[in-house]
């Protein structure tokens, strides 16, 4: 059997002191000046010349920040904008993320039945079947959407339990309009989004997907929002790492984030996207590390780390 | 401006007079024999060949159907199982589609948030922004899952009005555990799916998306089940058309397809996927037609849009 996928992320966020996750959401027009130059992409209307410097840019922030933190979240619609070709560029980047030791979570989102649902888990989750690409790479987890139920899910499941996978499911979003259904309360007195808990939290109770740690392979993407309870939350899903985006730049409290772990300081992955990837546009790293965007990369991602340590040990 | 996509839907409809849409759900395993033989995808193991089997397959069912249905729904999820030689194979196929005279539409059921939202508009439903791939076809309108609320959807539409396009947000879905979020009630008696049928109503609200046929170019995909009332969803809006999926092999009734149109035959486009796409496995096709598949195919969407007018002329 290969090893749970709870276990080898709970194991890599103790190796490096760090419940934290950088978000691989390349926006084209904000690459360093320097490497859209470089790469002919300068005038964005290039697909193969974006691409590259897309390409380029993260596998080379990859390389600044597997020193510092387990994990990388990759997000599949920033690929999706260049059709085809950036689809390969997807598979590159979770290949060079998983060749330098980080767990690899793919962000795709994805709901859908039947065939389809198993045809999506196939080819995000599960080793590759074709001899002529035998050694294509996939990431250790995916994002998935609940609105469709269990059964949608189900495949996803079956691929987790076989091949050492985890899938991390949207329960709470960090969007202005997230509240619109997830917010709704049912005749029970419960929220959507807690009825969500109570479905994850009977995929999570499955032997087969839990670790040695405690924690179950099955996931959840949960945003503390305020007029929510994410202690709640963290109650209704005792199993699941809570995966949590938007530190910093969607400007969360560290009270908020430190809901999202148990006492222990165990059970969460933060996510921090834009202000690592850009860190070389904010002042306080250009005016250490002038057009050196790889420092400042480097830099954000240590100083990331060290923001979450504390918001962790703080008694917030 | 673009013409509307809902006028140009219902033009389509009305041209064939079927509101008919055949289902591109290709699995290689249900390929004709001959097919899989000449294309060298016998052992399903070979990625390259699968892909050109599959294509050739889906590029012959446009060329069966294309006289008698004015829609096809293409399934991203088995294009994804290819990886991004698949994810080729995908827009390829919208654009044979497109040559066709076939209204498109885009399965992919994305979700997401920002800036994720408005590149999975932008891959999936706009224009090519690329000088180098200039006539990249896309879809004329896309599934969306509402599950983020109405700025995860805002991307989408802002792409519609600009182009001419097209989305249908899933609103209650054909799966057994559908109902375990759709189904819920709220506190004030309207279930999670009424409430989706609300927020659709309100973005369907827009002139700039309203046809002069008097429907929205903001669809719906609506499988009618038992226990809900589809005439409810019917009348929360009526400005939407309905997208129902699994006529045929997921065993609808006569009765309940009928509920998604209004009075006068408008107001819907019913999907058919297995029961077309394998015709030739059925013994009223294979006795008739024997190996040659393409003519079962044709005959059974043929039949598929007869029962079709039945259905929508009955009393039912």
């Amino acid at each position: 059997m290969p090893e749970c996928f709870a276990d080898r992320l709970t194991a890599a966020i103790l190796a490096k002191d760090a419940p934290a996750c950088v978000g691989i959401d390349p926006v084209l027009e904000r690459l360093p000046a320097e490497l859209l130059t470089q790469r002919g992409a300068g005038d964005r209307s290039n697909l193969e010349a974006s691409v590259a410097a897309v390409t380029q840019f993260c596998r080379q922030v990859i390389e600044c920040v597997s020193d510092h933190v387990p994990a990388v979240k990759i997000n599949s619609a920033f690929f999706e904008r260049f059709y085809w070709q950036g689809v390969r560029a997807y598979y590159e980047l979770v290949e060079h993320a998983l060749e330098h030791g980080l767990i690899v979570i793919g962000d795709i989102k994805r709901g859908d039945i039947g065939h389809s649902s198993s045809f999506y888990a196939h080819a995000h989750l599960a080793d590759s079947p074709f001899e002529d690409c035998p050694g294509l790479a996939v990431p250790d987890a995916v994002t998935l959407s609940p609105f469709l139920g269990s059964d949608a899910i189900a495949p996803f499941l079956d691929v987790a339990r076989e091949q050492g996978r985890g899938v991390f499911v949207l329960v709470q979003t960090s969007n202005e309009s997230g509240a619109e259904l997830q917010g709704l309360t049912a005749q029970d007195g419960r929220t959507v989004a807690e009825h969500v808990a109570r479905l994850v939290d009977g995929w999570a109770d499955d032997a087969a997907l839990t670790g040695s740690c405690g924690y179950s392979s099955v996931g959840v993407v949960v945003s503390p929002r305020e007029g929510t309870s994410t202690q709640r939350l963290r109650e209704l899903m005792p199993r699941s790492i809570f995966l949590v985006p938007g530190f910093g730049a969607q400007g969360k409290t560290a009270g908020q984030v430190k809901a999202c772990f148990k006492p222990d300081g165990s059970g969460a992955l933060v996510t921090s996207s834009r202000g690592i990837l850009y860190a070389f546009n904010q002042p306080r790293y250009r005016d250490q590390f002038g057009t050196n965007w790889k420092k400042s990369i480097e830099q954000a991602s240590r100083d990331f780390v060290a923001e979450l340590r504390s918001v962790v040990m703080s008694g917030a």
